[in-house]
């Protein structure tokens, strides 16, 4: 229960987070070991136990800080009502919120492969989100919003291609704020970027 | 000069270059050793070396697979000469059909970090050229081809977001032709979703 000699400050389950998941994304999951997590959070290896029971639960709960609000929008969207278009609109902009609020975390999640029992556990949220989103998309076809020659998979697929894209340059404080790149992602899915 | 005991059939620089790439995208180009590349090829490391002088050189060969052509449609775009608009749907439309007929190689590219020169020099490259398609995006806004209200910089970006993510789940040979996939790319970046 002692904190260990080495440690400089007090270390939260949080931050130790925060320090995993940024060595998670440097080197792979696989390729991570104790002796890393050690070394980047300035923790024994005993003290990192103390408060995790081991790696896979340190991603477990680093994915669960992405796929628990993204998963959440999929509810808000359908307590919302109205046209599925409006909803389809809060789906786009609350996940460019998470990703740009969240974005070691939602990395993360976008680089899991499915080789642990966790990573296939992620990988099935991931299918579930976009599944639901797809559903939305096709019900806002269905009701004449979107073009009918929209097919809802690929646009649900690229949709969120282009969003997930957003972390390889996306600096959290700096340029474009997350209203912004929402309006402005928005703008170029519903209307396109040709003149009218 | 003679090819080691061990190899089933006579390599070609290709071929080892496929394996490679294969390699370097699933552990890393740091995580792989001349052992890894030995035992995915099934050549000696002696045999490797009469091919190649080096593993960054197998970097640079898989990368220039991606990079060459992607450079050269900048020229092609430029030949064609006429409204900017046209250039940039030859540049959207030859990248789709490299990214899809060269999916392992500008998968790497994709994931290229510059931790090495030959990183670096991808990098620099990449860079050049999604610069070179943001001043085709902005020439297209001042012709009036494209809305006054696009900002080049970040649709360039969320452009080829969106046509890089392609290579999350495109297989080769299944589904949705490059043509067609062109098709709903450009349809969606030009005139968006929305039901007219």
């Amino acid at each position: 229960m002692s904190v260990s000699a080495g440690v400089r400050e007090p270390y939260t389950l949080q931050r130790l987070l925060d320090v995993a998941v940024q060595v998670f994304t440097e080197r792979g999951y696989d390729g991570t070991s104790f002796q890393h997590l050690s070394q980047a959070s300035g923790l024994s290896k005993s003290s990192i136990y103390h408060h995790i029971e081991g790696k896979e639960q340190l991603l477990r709960l680093g994915l669960e800080q992405a796929l628990d609000p993204l998963m959440a929008t999929i509810t808000e969207a359908e307590a919302l009502g109205g046209p599925a278009i409006g909803r389809l609109e809060h789906l786009v902009r609350r996940n460019i919120e998470i990703l740009t609020e969240r974005l070691p975390y939602v990395t993360l999640l976008l680089n899991v492969h499915g080789n642990t029992e966790t990573e296939r556990w992620a990988l099935e949220q991931r299918r579930a989100y976009n599944k639901a989103v797809a559903a939305v998309v096709q019900e806002a076809v269905d009701e004449g919003s979107l073009r009918a020659d929209v097919d809802a998979k690929t646009t649900a697929r690229l949709v969120f291609g282009m969003i997930n894209s957003v972390r390889e340059w996306y600096r959290p404080g700096r340029g474009t704020s997350p209203e912004k790149l929402a309006d402005q992602v928005l703008g170029l899915l519903l209307d396109g970027i040709r003149a009218g």
